[in-house]
């Protein structure tokens, strides 16, 4: 059983005999709550999940068919190399095949990034309120973890990050969308600070720190917004930036774990020595490559998400509540009272969302955009429950 | 492409100043060649790959269908916390929950044993000439390897072990039986092994080291052995012992990535801090629970695998090789010569054996046992390349 935690995310009981201080520290990533604990200790019924930010409409049919022919070889390991997959990616972004490296998902490459870059001594920059798990890898690893303060906005401060980094920084996370609040960086303001961090840490021992953009939401930015960088455009940019992108949420194939970071082939080959050979499932990489295939589908089931996102964040406005503007499959709720309350009572009522204070955000709840049945009952138990 | 490197493990070109020195100076593991690699390569047809350990029977039509029955789930994330399967392995092992820790093969778990259990300044021990997977996830995390020599006989040497413990030792693994070699330690060695080692160890800052007892092969034992301690029994006979086991070789599910550390339960809280939240897919969960149920299916291609075993060894000893008594589903062939040529030679007639250069055994080469009449293409190439 993973044993459930409370209290800060790092508490420091008295020092351990067997484990280094930074694992005595560590409390493990909390996920949202699968429905069946939910419906098991609530006695709940049909309980709707909208906590993990996953692809309401599931997984392309062309993905599912792929993955079920993989399964004749499960008895056989993996190609170690991913070939297939890093061979499409790489026609799909024009870049090569050494800029590439799949992981078990996102979440792992996170890890190879601190393993194989962040020497002791150095440390890892982001801000807080973004994604934990930039956190929970750095301290895993027993590096120090600097968190500059959100803007106002809820999005990323990023004068705040270049005041933050100093001679040790050596990794610098930013999710672009940003994971739980949905704000969304512009071109203009990601190349001034590519510029101001330059020159702040024009001396550090190893030079530029590396700057990973995290794009795990990126197909959900507005097509019509067109003061946004991202992709390539970034990679090239700038050398030492690193893209990170998965097949968990648009592409809707969250339970395979496939994710891939794009970076300078010398840095790719670092985190391939810090890669177990079979990282990644068979199945993982042949429905990765057909969803890769089927663009169409997901294009689909994104139209949908935004449709859906305008019509819940503006019916979450009627309901007098705070949305902060998403450009992700997820809204940012600020209920002005402490999110957990709120979150059990929504659970009463089957519906599974995300209290944001573990992300220092105690008064905000983070729900994910479903299909339209689906969001109107969260808009419904929300007024229940908001109402009563 | 991953960057295909020769030379010694362990190389020591100039200070990169991106990374620290054990990664600059790591090479990744070599994977057994793909088939389609050698067919490509080498413009053979049909190749048979008997350089990994698969099972050659192929997996479970229990797990394989419980493994389609659950990608209806691919664009949900899995169950962090593994709860199924640790639930009937719990249950099948007769120990707790808390006991348990799911791993993305047994690979990853070797990983996250060094990361939360090995402070710096401490070491991790093994052979020589075993799974190369322990030297390289300790350099990875910038830990210090110790190697003892192996036994005459190509298994562990245990008094060498003991010998090479310090005071900074604090993980050692043993794998039983062994791989590359196949040899099995017996139950009084291993007692005795424990006791020897608490002794030397009985000073260490951190207490007796963690002795991880690496079971990948354990379903091959042959069943009439009664001077074999395994699994739990070893888990009872001394605190900090860790077992892993994987679905990867008896189970059939290679492709599927799971394997499991069984621990005390302070430990597994340990791995879990290290462990990314969704590391074991929903459909490799899900096959490796319904093949935990078919243990008939295993048993019967283990069955298969002994006798095919007994056969190829005889076979093998016919042609003047020697061979080293095997306990697993694979054997050890010393050529007498350099065994990279001789490798070379049967992939030109389509069979992928795997030469032990890299374990320190140069002259080796392990070939693994499939079905009969792939077992008897296999000696047939062998019978002509070493004739010819």
């Amino acid at each position: 059983m993973m044993t459930q935690r409370t209290g800060p995310d790092v508490v420091r009981p008295p020092a351990s005999p067997i484990v280094a201080d930074w694992i005595q520290g560590l409390r493990p990533y909390e996920p949202g709550k699968p429905i069946e604990e939910v419906e098991r200790e609530l006695g709940v019924v049909g309980a709707l999940k909208l906590a993990s930010n996953e692809n309401a409409w599931g997984s392309s049919p062309a993905a599912l068919d792929a993955a079920m022919n993989a399964l004749a070889k499960s008895h056989l390991y993996p190609d170690a190399a991913c070939w297939s997959l890093r061979e499409a990616l790489a026609t799909r972004l024009g870049i090569g095949m050494g800029e590439l490296v799949i992981g078990n998902g996102s979440n792992e490459l996170i890890g190879f990034l601190v393993r194989a870059l962040v020497k002791p001594g150095q440390s890892v920059l982001s801000s807080a309120g973004s994604f934990i798990a930039y956190k929970l890898s750095t301290l895993a690893h027993g590096r120090r973890f600097v968190e500059a303060p959100l803007g106002a906005d809820l999005g990323y401060d990023l004068d705040a990050l270049v005041a933050a980094a100093d001679a040790t920084t050596k990794l610098v996370f930013i999710a672009n969308p940003n994971n739980p609040t949905g704000t969304l960086l512009g071109r203009a303001a990601l190349l001034r600070f590519f510029e101001a961090l330059d020159r702040k840490c024009a001396g550090n021992p190893d030079g530029a720190p590396i700057v990973v953009m995290d794009e795990a939401y990126v197909e959900f930015i507005a097509p019509d917004r067109d003061d946004v960088a991202q992709g390539l455009e970034l990679y090239r940019a700038r050398p030492r930036v690193v893209l990170l992108r998965t097949f968990s949420k648009a592409y809707g194939l969250a339970a395979l774990r496939v994710g891939y970071a794009v970076s300078e082939p010398a840095i790719a080959d670092y985190l391939n020595r810090v890669r177990d050979p079979f990282n990644v499932s068979t199945v993982g990489q042949a429905a990765a490559l057909a969803a890769l295939k089927d663009e169409a589908w997901m294009r689909g089931t994104v139209a949908e998400t935004l449709a859906e996102r305008t019509r819940v964040s503006a019916a979450l406005a009627d309901l007098g509540l705070g949305v902060t503007p998403s450009q992700a499959n997820f809204v940012l709720i600020d209920l002005g009272r402490d999110a957990r309350g709120v979150n059990d009572l929504l659970m009463r009522r089957g519906i599974i969302a995300r209290p944001m204070g573990p992300a220092g955000l105690p008064h905000h709840l983070r729900l994910t955009i479903g299909r339209p049945h689906d969001n109107d009952k969260a808009l419904a138990a929300l007024a229940a429950v908001l109402g009563g």
